[in-house]
Formats: structure tokens, C-alpha cells, sequence
């Protein structure tokens, strides 16, 4: 091309070619940010996207949840893709925004923890399936027992990030007549279903593990059903929105807060926008920065703004409030494992959907009931020093259970807090690498492991002290699955897609800190095992040896039988009592 | 919280809370998505976004760039950025759209290699220095010598993500009345220093190496001046715009074109819109498809459309045109790594910079002329097979250098093109591990090594069969730099940041392929290193022996002074011949 023909094309480009991206085209061609790279991985996204929306939206609305997610195959290559749940429903004034407009939701601008973050995921599904099939999403919602069902037919305007209503009516199917509420999105896409680490199954399983208070099957494209019982009676504990931080505010926030808001006094600002900010503490920080408590926020300069920036930054203030955060709890966690790796292979498949459907639950917050037997009286609780008691051991059935939650921490005035669950031993193989399963904010992470600061922590604990085998750089070998959450008003994924966690420091040392603990409960399990194992190992040799050691001492100090007998006897009892265990035993 | 007030948040949701969030509050929530996760890193990502944008503005309009960055230290953790250019400058109408609205530019829908592609970069740095010090970023443009110079103070509305002028003047300053265009960008933003693998100084050297043809001065915080001379003087072959090829586009986004177009006949739609599609292929996909050719665009059904995507993928087509690419090159490749760790060590720093400013330089495109003498007399050719040429090797100063240009390969049905370039020995250490610079659109990735396409391809060449250590999972040992190039339509990033490259296998494949090549090469070079290492060492062990040798056999053999000092001759031209080589060498 020569120079002139360059030339033109700038001067072209300078006026008609400079022209607005929609953030449907940007993710449209950038999908494999939204996990949308590969026909594999696009499946089980949509899953997570639409199961993340039916769970946050029914504990938002105190509904137990019931989750049915279907799959079936339209071709080799093409799936539907189907999320059926009991949750509030969506007004038909929103039904179109919510399921086919990119950037559209109500979870974005609060402070509190939810699955769902930035209301990309589902329209984000519904994009790729039109994409890649031509066929409009199908919608189905109802809001209540006496609401009209809805059913559309929608596709995304991906120029104008709108959606576009190709058909509406009114549903009849009688089933639905029967709910009182819920919502169904169904989604053609291209797609390749494999089963494996990485599947569908093994994430409505991992699902299941922590979201124990949700019923949830799953229809696979071959038309086998894995039903995943509700543990649980009870909604795990609200967490409650809360208000910005002020430490965790910038300038550049904070002048934008100061222009957005109506005309009122700096103290009334501070006092309404902020927690932590009480009559006092606004007094306090203003006096700081030499700006008068009644001076208005209209007409606020930047240099003002940087003062009282200034003052917030040099105020000592409460940390934030941590009731936006719903973590599972060491009690959800231990029976959740419980159940999964000991439980559940005892009770036959028609006994766990029996569990599924009690029609009518209690809908309450607070100590959480399991609704299988609680195993107590199967369980010897494993001898740990006092007030470390949450885990549970047997001997007999060789395994080993124990979760630590940690306290909630502050990061950027953002609360998380985290927990980890450790399993160990029955059914498991001892040789394999340890199982790590990754969640956030309840929801398991499949993909990009190595890129997520859950696996680093989790590669950094010394494993070898609390006797597990580990290689510099890898993750310990054993019969082990360790299950690591962290719940968050906001998660830093490292992608959109939302597969791993950024390796912010705060994060990474509350996990050190929680692995540690469980580290060292295994650990006294293991020593505990050994010396029993060492133990019996010693009695047997008694046992093998004493009967011929009576026949010697017979004959070499010429007992009777009865002397030989009383002196066996003595000797097993002196011997038992070193070894501080019974035959019986 | 009792389950009434949740039931009430959740109608309270369905109708105030939910609404639109714009791109601007999403990415300034993510902004590690865009590389802005932390200070130090953000101050690089300012910098690269500039650089970037420069390098294309000049290279569009066909300018030999010059290129200033300049950062300031404003207290200990506030700087300031400056970026300059001699580009075409932007005229007053875009200049708040492209440095203050995020999705905005040129470079998103057209198909052609380029340092830019989302309209993200410029303005994030913009808001990210607004968030975190409240300042505006001050914007300074001149589009041609008789054109006013604007200059602009803008901020970005995050809410709205649009522009907003704070001010704007003419500006006055002789130093631009004399320029014939360019452009200039400040941001004040919260940030660290700190030199070393992942800073400022690196990339400026790593940019300098992939555009040998731009002249780059880099000032530091302590105002120490780092110049990149112009080493070529030509601009590099201009990448043209290219269309669709029918084989890359989905079902829906033909639906979608369909859609959009004006009314004409299918014929002539699929003529003008996609590459490689004459009116011969066209008239084979219509009848296989079972379309009419005269077919309105109009009213295009779902099926006709499928019938349509159907035909579109059984037709045979060319693959498409790749002259929308620019490598660097292999000999640019070659004598830029011999510039960085060769030639430019033997210069002062007052030749260099003579180097840097020829006012005059002819602006054509084509075959490069490097401005240094070329090295040729210096450097011996090493003796490699036929057609294997692009390597130069010097015994005398122990280096290696080589390159690998791969052609045009396509994935989804954009073409791309990968290039390696290896320099080995001379200054650098042998004891440590490889550097790899990675190279995207001949932007250098500094972050998330680990996590790249290229550092995997490098990790599973055989260096180890080419004569270097390597250890399992690892880059290999050795005095080695390797430079790996993708150039492409559209670049896989695993994030907006663009730190890495997602592993399509297409692109694994192509970069083994460029690797096992220059590996072979380097093979050869080692192999005769040691060849001649080793004769030296015979040929050392001869002319110590040589002389004791001629006395023994002047005593044995009862030779005359003149016997001697022949035999002696004799002997060494034989083993000189041997040995193939003359001492003098």
C-alpha cells in the first residue's frame, strides 16, 4: 500500500471508522473471557450461570431452593440446556433486561455477598447460544400463585446490547398452574458434553456439597437422572447489605459521591453514605479537615475533596460490618462431608430422593437441622485438646472429617472471610494427588486451578509435618479432598469467566491460617492412627508369643499347669495394661 | 434478619434496584481485569497503553514514529505520565471520546493487525487516574502544520462512561507551533516505581527491540534519559484491512448481517461481505443451499439462513488473504537482537543518540536499511545447510543469533503468523534460566508468564537435544534470549490486561514448529563450538609436544639440527591437516 493510500485511510479513520463498541460485541468476540472458549467448558458455564441466578434468587426471597438442570442433545454438536427453579420469578418488565442484556442487575452496586456479581453470566449464555445456533432463548416466569405465567422468546440485539422479545404469550401447562413461583430459561448452544473433573456432574455434585439447603437434580443428555438431596431444613443465615467503608473509598470516588447527591450538609453525607460514620466520628474527620460540619456538598472543589479524603484516611474508624457475609460454617461443612464421603454410599438411591421433595418446609434462618441422621452415635468423636472439637473421626471406618472457618478480615474495606473443609481416608485413593475443591461465594471453580490463590495456599501448607507426602511445588499425595471457601461482598476473579481468585496477600494468608488448623487436627489423627496401628501390631506379637513363652517357663522353673496358666495371665494383664487398650477392644 | 424483610428486599429488588451498569463502573470495580492491579503495575499499563496507541497513530498515517514517555514523581505514591508522539494527531470532535469513553475506537471491527484492539486501554488508564487522585488528564493534539493545537482537560463520567470537559484552550506553546502534528497525553495517578523484569525501563527496551523503526527516549522519575534509537529507516510492511472469511462466521452473526444490511440480492451480499467469495463461489453456495441467486437480503428467514451457514461451510474456499499481517521479519528479528546485545554495547551513549534524530527521513516502506553499519564484515556466517540462512555466529566473540518467521496459519478464520528469534552466548550468563520475551503484535507481555501460550510452547521444545540443560516442566539453562512474536488480526488474550496469550492449539503447534527450527540451528552452532573447542585443545596439546617430540626423535633417529626442524614441519602440516585448521586462525 502506498503512502498516499495510508494517508487517506487515517484521515477516513478520523471521522467515520472511530465509532462505540457495544459490551455485547466486545464480549461476543472476547467469549472465551466469559468461559465461553472451547463447546465443553460453554455448557457447563451456561449450568453455572443459570444455577447461580436460581440459588441467589431464592434465598433472596427465604425459598428453600429446588434446582433442576437439564441437558438434552439436539445433535452431536448441539445441546439445550435447561435451568428450571422455585424461585421468586421476574417481573415481565424485567424478564427481557435480565436475560439478554449485558451489564443489567441489581447485585453490582451493593456490598453483600451473592453468587452472581456483575450481570454478565446468563445473558452472556443467551448470546453465545444465539451465536452459535440462530435460535432465540426460551423464558418461562411466574411471580406468585395468583400471577400470570409468562413465557418469551428472546434474543440479544448485540449492537445495541438490547433484547429483542421475538414471542410472548401466557403459559398453561397445568405444572405450572401448580407452582406458586419460579422461573425456566432454556438455551440452544453448541456444545460437547464429556463427563470428568471438569463436567457437569462434578459440578452439581461440588454444588450440592455447599449448598446443602438446596434440593437439586440434574438430567443428563443421556436422560439419567443424579438427584442431590437437600441436607438441611434450614436457609443458611441472610447476609444483610451494608453501606461503603470510608477507608475503603478514593478520591476519585468520593468526588463522584460528593456531585451525584442532592444538596445536604458534609456531616449528613458522611453519616448517610458511609457505616462506621456516626454524629462523632463526622465531627471528628471534618475537624481534621478544617471544613465546616454545615458546609454544603453542592459546589464541593477537589481540593476540598482532597482534604477530607485526607481526614478520612487519617481517622481511626471501626472495620466494617461482616453481617453481608454467609460463610457455610464448620458444623455445614463437616456434615456436608460427612454425608458426601461416608453417608450417602450407605443409603440406596430411592432412600436420597425420598430426601429430596418434603413438600413442605419450614422456611426459617438459623441453626441448621440435618434432615439425615445425625451420625453422632456412629461417630467417636477423635480425642482433640479442648475447644478444637470440629471434627469428628472413626476408626472403624478409617476416615477422618474437620472444617475451620476463620473470622471475617478486611481487604480494600471489602469483608470476606474463608473456610476450609479436609476429608480424609474411605474410598479414597491413597497414592492420588489431594483433591482440591475450589469455591466462592458458594460456588464451585472448575477451571484455571493453577492460576487461583486457593491452590497456591493450599500448595504452600506444609503438608509433610502433619504426615502427608508432598513434593516442593505440588500438592501433597493421600486419601484426602480438601474443600477451601471464601465468601465475599466482592470476589476478585482473575477473568470474568470466574474460575479463580487473584493472589491478593490478605487472601492468601487467611487460607495459610485456616489450612494450618486443619493441618494440624490431621495431623494429630495420623499420629493417633499410627500408634494404634503400632499398638496392635505389639499385641499381636503378645498374643503370638505368650502361650509358647508359658510352655518355656514351665519347664524351665517346673510350674504346674495351673502355675503356668496364672502366670500367662498375669503376664497378658501386666502387658495390657502397658499397652493401655483391651483384647476386646 | 426475619424472613418478612427479606420477602421485602427481594419485591424492593425486582422493580428500583435492578439497572444498568456501565462498562466505565464495571471495569473501574475489575480493574485488575485491565491491568491496573497495582501500583506498580499500573504505572506500566499507563505507559503501554500510550506507547501503543502512538505507534499505531504513526504507523496508520505512514510517520516515522517518535515517541517520548516521561514520568514524573509527584510525592511518593502519586506520578505523573506523559506520552508524546509525532502522530496525525486527533481532531478536537474525537479527542474526549477516545481518551475518556471506554469501547471506543477504530480498531474493534476491522480485520487488521494492530497494537490496540478493544478502545479500552487509554481511557482506563485515564479513569484509573481520576479514581485514585482526582485529578483530570490533560490531553494536547495538533492534526497537521497549519491546524489550530487543542489543548483539553477531560474526565471520565463513569456512570454515563462518556467525556467530560473540564476545560479547553488554543495552545500557544512554540514548541508545538513548530511540530507538524503529534500528540500528547498526561495522567496523574497513584502508583509506585521500582525497576527491574516487570518495569518501565524494561518495556521501553523490549518495545524498542520489536520497532526498530520507531525512535523512543524514555525519562525516568530521577530524570535520567534512556534513548531507543531508530535503527531502521524504513516503516515496516503496512497490514491491510481484510473481510470476513465465510468459514470464521457463526451462525448468528450471519443472521445478524443479514439483518443489519440494506436490501440487494444475496449474490451480491455474500460478494461484498466476505473475502474470497467471487461470483462463481458465490452462485455454488446459493445452489447448494437451494437459494435463489437473486433472493432478497430482506426478510431473511432462521431457516434459510441455516440452509445458508450450511452451504457456506461444505463450499471450498481459499484460505484468507494474510496481507492484513506484519511480522517484524526474519532479518529485522535477526540484526535487532544483534543491535540489543552486540552492537549496541560498543557505542557511547552520544553515538547512540546521534542515531536518534535524523530530521530528515524518507518515508517509504519495503525492504529495511538498518542505520548501523552493517555487522557483516564483523560477522561470519556460520556454516549452516543450504536455505538455512538467517543465523549469524562469531567464534572470536563467543555469539549466536537466529531467526524463524513461520508463514500464515488461520484459526476461526483469522489468519496469523508467529516468529522466533534466539540470541545465545556473549554477555549474558550461563547459569541461568532462559528469558523469554514474549511479543504480541510486537507489544512485549511482561506479566502472567506462567500462564501463557508462548512460555508453554517454549517449556515443551527439546533444548535439551539442541545442547542446553533442562529439567522437567521448566525452561531450559543457558546464556540464552529468546524472543517469541505472535502477529495476528485478533489476539487471544486470557484477560483485557493483556498480559497473555489463551493456548489455542493452533497457535501452540505453529510457535513449536518456529522453535524446533531455530532450535536445530542452535544445535549445529553448539556442536561446532565444541567440535572446535575440542581441537583447539588438541592442537594446543601438539604444539607443547611438538618440539620435545622432534628432540626425542633427533636422539633416537641420530638426526641432524636441519633432519629435525624438517621432520618437525612435516609432522605438524599432517596433523595440522588432521585437525583442519591452521594455528594462525
Amino acid at each position: 500500500m502506498p503512502v498516499e493510500s495510508y494517508a487517506k485511510l487515517a484521515s477516513v479513520k478520523d471521522s467515520k471508522n472511530i465509532r462505540e463498541i457495544s459490551i455485547s460485541e466486545f464480549f461476543s468476540k472476547n467469549r472465551h473471557l466469559l468461559g465461553f472458549d472451547s463447546p465443553l467448558k460453554a455448557l457447563l458455564t451456561a449450568v453455572r450461570e443459570g444455577v447461580d441466578n436460581s440459588l441467589d434468587a431464592c434465598e433472596e426471597a427465604a425459598i428453600m431452593p429446588e434446582v433442576t438442570v437439564t441437558i438434552q442433545a439436539e445433535s452431536e454438536t448441539q445441546f439445550c440446556v435447561t435451568i428450571l427453579d422455585n424461585g421468586p420469578g421476574i417481573s415481565k418488565a424485567h424478564l427481557g433486561n435480565i436475560f439478554a442484556k449485558l451489564l443489567y442487575g441489581s447485585k453490582f452496586h451493593r456490598l453483600r455477598q451473592s453468587r452472581g456479581q456483575q450481570g454478565i453470566g446468563i445473558s452472556a449464555a443467551v448470546m453465545y447460544g444465539q451465536m452459535t445456533t440462530g435460535k432465540s432463548a426460551h423464558v418461562i416466569s411466574k411471580t406468585g400463585p395468583k400471577a400470570i405465567t409468562h413465557e418469551i422468546e428472546l434474543q440479544i440485539d448485540t449492537k445495541k446490547n438490547a433484547p429483542k422479545i421475538i414471542k410472548e404469550k401466557e403459559n398453561k401447562d397445568p405444572a405450572w398452574a401448580e407452582k406458586k413461583s419460579g422461573t425456566q430459561i432454556s438455551i440452544h448452544m453448541e456444545g460437547a458434553y464429556k463427563e470428568g473433573r471438569h463436567g457437569v456432574l462434578s459440578y452439581m455434585s461440588q454444588t450440592a456439597l455447599s449448598n446443602p439447603h438446596a434440593n437439586i437434580l440434574y438430567i443428563d443428555p443421556k436422560g439419567e437422572r443424579h438427584p442431590f438431596p437437600r441436607l438441611v431444613n434450614t436457609l443458611p443465615k441472610a447476609p444483610e447489605e451494608i453501606k461503603r467503608h470510608p477507608h475503603g473509598v478514593e478520591i476519585g470516588l468520593l468526588m463522584q459521591l460528593l456531585q451525584d447527591v442532592k444538596k445536604e450538609t458534609i456531616t449528613a453525607f458522611l453519616k448517610r453514605e458511609f457505616s462506621r460514620v456516626s454524629q462523632n466520628t463526622a465531627e471528628e474527620i471534618l475537624k481534621t479537615a478544617g471544613l465546616a460540619f454545615s458546609k454544603s456538598t453542592q459546589g464541593f472543589s477537589r481540593a476540598d475533596a482532597e482534604k477530607l479524603y485526607n481526614a478520612i484516611q487519617a481517622t481511626k474508624l471501626l472495620p466494617p460490618p461482616t453481617n453481608c457475609l454467609s460463610p457455610l460454617g464448620e458444623e455445614s461443612l463437616l456434615k456436608a462431608l460427612y454425608w458426601f464421603f461416608v453417608e450417602s454410599k450407605k443409603w440406596d438411591a430411592e432412600e436420597q430422593v425420598a430426601l429430596i421433595a418434603p413438600t413442605e418446609i419450614e422456611e426459617k434462618r438459623g441453626q441448621s437441622e440435618f434432615l439425615f441422621e445425625t451420625p453422632k452415635t456412629q461417630i467417636e468423636t477423635h480425642e482433640l485438646e479442648a475447644g478444637e472439637d470440629n471434627s469428628v473421626a472413626s476408626r472403624e471406618e478409617d476416615y477422618f472429617v474437620t472444617a475451620v472457618t476463620r473470622p471475617p478480615f478486611v481487604y480494600r474495606g471489602n469483608p470476606f472471610q474463608v473456610e476450609v473443609g479436609l476429608f480424609y481416608g474411605k474410598g479414597l485413593k491413597s497414592d492420588g494427588l489431594m483433591q482440591v475443591y475450589r469455591y466462592a461465594n458458594r460456588v464451585p471453580l472448575q477451571y484455571q486451578a493453577s492460576a487461583c490463590a486457593m491452590t497456591k495456599a493450599a500448595m504452600a501448607a506444609p503438608w509433610k509435618t502433619y504426615g502427608l507426602d508432598q513434593s516442593k511445588g505440588a500438592l501433597p499425595t493421600g486419601p484426602v479432598v480438601l474443600v477451601m471457601h471464601m465468601a465475599s461482598v466482592w470476589v476478585p476473579y482473575t477473568s470474568e469467566s470466574k474460575e479463580a481468585i487473584a493472589h491478593y496477600p490478605e487472601i492468601l494468608k487467611e487460607f495459610r491460617l485456616a489450612l494450618l488448623e486443619a493441618g494440624r487436627r490431621l495431623q494429630r489423627y495420623l499420629k493417633h492412627q499410627k500408634r494404634q496401628a503400632d499398638e496392635a501390631k505389639k499385641r499381636g506379637y503378645i498374643e503370638k508369643y505368650l502361650n509358647p513363652i508359658g510352655d518355656a517357663l514351665q519347664e524351665i522353673l517346673k510350674l504346674t499347669a495351673a502355675e503356668k496358666t496364672k502366670t500367662v495371665e498375669n503376664l497378658t494383664v501386666i502387658l495390657e495394661k502397658n499397652y493401655g487398650q483391651k483384647k476386646s477392644e
